[in-house]
């Protein structure tokens, strides 16, 4: 009787609406949405407005692009940071990955996204105007590449590549090759040929 | 720098709150949370009233207790379907579920849940007095027991077994047996046994 329209127009619109995430089925949006009503109103009002508010006052980092509350981003106006080295990434999520590791004490600057004429996103729809202005207000030594190895990501690398390969730094991007733990055996050709390419000096 | 805790507040407390919601972990709602941040203002508006209005406006079925958005619900004020016959159920996804069949004309009765002492649910939690209140009203033939078959849903289904038990009506419960198209080989020892007890009249 009713198929899929469910017994309440509310209830259709909220599965509707919770849908349209990322990876979220219809089934899993009406689990969602049953769960949300068996949460308390409060509950309710206050998961609402942590994202809406998020939506309309959340502001980037003028410097570099980092999602933040207000002004500059706490990585920039960290001094105790390295101010002369920049590692350029696709989004705020690499820039997570990257300080989990604990490795590296730079600053960055987040491009918004990757060079990708099939989603109809060019060069000008991502920050490399901005990087390119970084490295001319000068102080800056290294900008270090950390972008994908896919098609868009190397040809994103190789387009800031050529903005910057006259600018008196160094350009570097992040190692690649078999992961630390990784066996060989289920390592994909490429990866490993590149690692052989690429192979380096023996520490002990 | 930020172990988890991002560079904003705000991008922080809409994290928090999405992990809130069964099955998303703190990954996944960085994701949902970065796809909200991309999505027009007026769409993160729309999404959230979506199912604050759900959680503030939805109402109950009087008699069934569906969801529904003002007074009986659509099965329950449908003169078409066979008033005679009560289908009770765990939840509203039990009810989309059979709906979804086609092979289903009665009414519903949803308990809002199954008695679980580990979770302190008790008989008293659920619609079980609305339903020996329906049945007592008159005008019932059959109550129909679509419960799941783990040991809370047999107590359930027990302990509604004994109320109604003493009434002028027929109490049925779904079949149990190797699903269509099920191999046998790779069916349950429980469910192949049962379906051998409950073996039936061949129909040809």
């Amino acid at each position: 009787m009713f198929k899929q329209n469910y017994s309440s127009k509310l209830l259709e619109e909220a599965v509707e609406q919770l849908a349209t995430l990322p990876g979220v089925g219809r089934k899993s949006a009406l689990r969602l949405a049953l769960h949300l009503l068996k949460q308390p109103v409060d509950n309710v009002d206050h998961f609402a407005d942590a994202f809406v508010k998020l939506r309309h006052e959340v502001v980037y980092c003028p410097v570099c692009n980092m999602i933040t509350d207000d002004g500059e981003c706490p990585v920039c106006s960290d001094r105790k940071r390295d101010r002369s080295l920049i590692c350029v990434v696709e989004s705020l999520r690499d820039v997570l990955s990257i300080e989990n590791t604990g490795q590296y004490n730079g600053l960055y600057h987040i491009l918004g996204g990757i060079i990708s004429p099939m989603d109809g996103i060019g060069p000008n729809d991502l920050k490399i105007k901005e990087l390119v202005e970084r490295v001319d207000a000068g102080g800056i030594n290294e900008v270090l590449l950390a972008l994908s190895t896919s098609m868009e990501g190397e040809t994103t690398s190789f387009f800031i590549y050529k903005k910057l390969m006259d600018k008196p730094i160094t350009i570097t991007a992040i190692a690649r090759g078999v992961g630390f733990g990784d066996d060989l055996e289920y390592t994909d050709e490429l990866t490993l040929g590149r690692s052989i390419e690429n192979r380096q000096p023996f520490k002990v």
